[in-house]
């Protein structure tokens, strides 16, 4: 185990850079921090680049092949310089990114969350781990959505991008696959043919296109869905977040 | 008009001091940012005590009281200084804190969101914007709760602190109350004797309980409700955030 404590070692220099798109795609590496997020790696049997902790007794709490994985110990200072969190649990680890699939599978049974250009990253990290909870087969990534190995979106999925398929591709294409294949999709628009939420049967098949923070989904994608949703509020909000729109819908229209 | 340029000016150095709660505690005046709230500031009749635009045309798109309301023309460096999001918007407000109802109210009827040492900022203004759309009476904070007037829980609310009632209270004396008023309450904890949210007939009158984020609600806390609910999850991902729990709660329970 390698000891670090100075934030200008050439190593912290490289994990700091992750912070970054440009470094992440540079290296093709992506930092997870936190005991949950890096138990979640391990358990899913990531390959691990470099495992960091502040406190050697840490690694006793955690599952994994030290005969392969190189750790560093380091000091709080460093896991501050490199955290993207206020307040680091002194976990950390550097993981490859991977590549979203690209190609629309052939069998499109089960639900799907398609992203229509969101903008936040807390927002789409929270929508990815809500689909993984709801237990939908994939989330489609459309044009416009941010990076999903972002700091703040890999915080917020809490490790859900080791559970589940995540795409990346034309929600155009994506719409016309389900449609060939029978599949109902929902836009979700509060427009004159919108209907309550709550008068949609649950199924277990159906494709959700959920729509940019401000703007809402697109019109193009919109006509090229079968049916547009909206929920119902009673009090003076205008909306809802969009995360917790996603909730709303997925466990209500998942059978 | 006054037109401000430097971030040493001494108005700039008071409005940056209340992105902390030591300012906003001395001067009882929090900041607000973006058009969707400060326009729902100025249509809620909150009394603003300035009003900073990075344009003077901003101006015609706000209906406000200029004989009453002193408006400063900044510039973005300013706006960049004070603000507490990375792409302001260019329009700003300071308003006044309000208190916190501190007394229960002697009529219990409708929903009640009671929050139990929720941390997040970011979670705890979703959680009432949620509340807000769903209907709900009043939202309580209570003990451990993060400040209200958060920067992040402002931005998070989205003006919802203008449309409804905002406690903080001892979570025991209002589960008390509710009991008392034989109002129906909920804790959201996994345990033994939870039952699936599903299995809840909605209504128009109930209390519930959202815990802290990482440890749930209070054991106490918990043995003061009537039924303990989880939400089933069909994936991976072991938990839900608790802003999309309370959405799927909120938007099932209340009738």
């Amino acid at each position: 185990m390698e000891k670090i404590t100075s934030n200008q070692n050439n190593r912290v220099k490289e994990w700091k850079k992750l912070q970054a798109k440009k470094g992440r795609t540079k290296s093709g590496e992506y930092i997870i921090e936190g005991w949950h997020i890096v138990g979640e790696a391990i358990r899913h049997q990531k390959e691990i680049l470099a495992l960091m902790v502040t406190d050697e007794d840490f690694l006793d709490q955690l599952e994994f092949d030290d005969t392969k994985v190189p750790v560093y110990l380091i000091t709080p200072e460093i896991a501050n310089h490199i955290s993207s969190t206020e307040t680091p649990q002194g976990v950390f680890a550097v993981l490859k990114t991977e590549d979203y699939h690209e190609s629309i599978p052939d069998n499109l049974t089960g639900a799907w969350l398609l992203l229509d250009n969101i903008q936040d990253p807390g927002n789409i990290g929270t929508m990815v781990r809500t689909a993984d909870a709801a237990g939908v087969s994939g989330v489609v990534f459309g044009r416009g959505t941010a990076d999903i190995y972002n700091p703040k979106v890999v915080r917020a999925m809490q490790g859900s991008q080791f559970h589940m398929q995540l795409f990346s591709g034309d929600l155009l294409d994506w719409l016309a696959a389900l449609k060939k294949q029978q599949v109902p999709t929902y836009g979700t628009e509060l427009n004159d043919q919108a209907v309550s939420y709550t008068d949609v049967t649950p199924t277990q098949t159906f494709g959700l296109v959920m729509g940019n923070e401000g703007n809402g989904v697109s019109p193009e994608i919109l006509s090229w869905t079968d049916q547009n949703l909206y929920i119902p509020m009673k009090g003076e909000a205008e909306s809802l977040n969009v995360a917790v729109a996603t909730g709303i819908l997925l466990f209500h229209l998942f059978k």
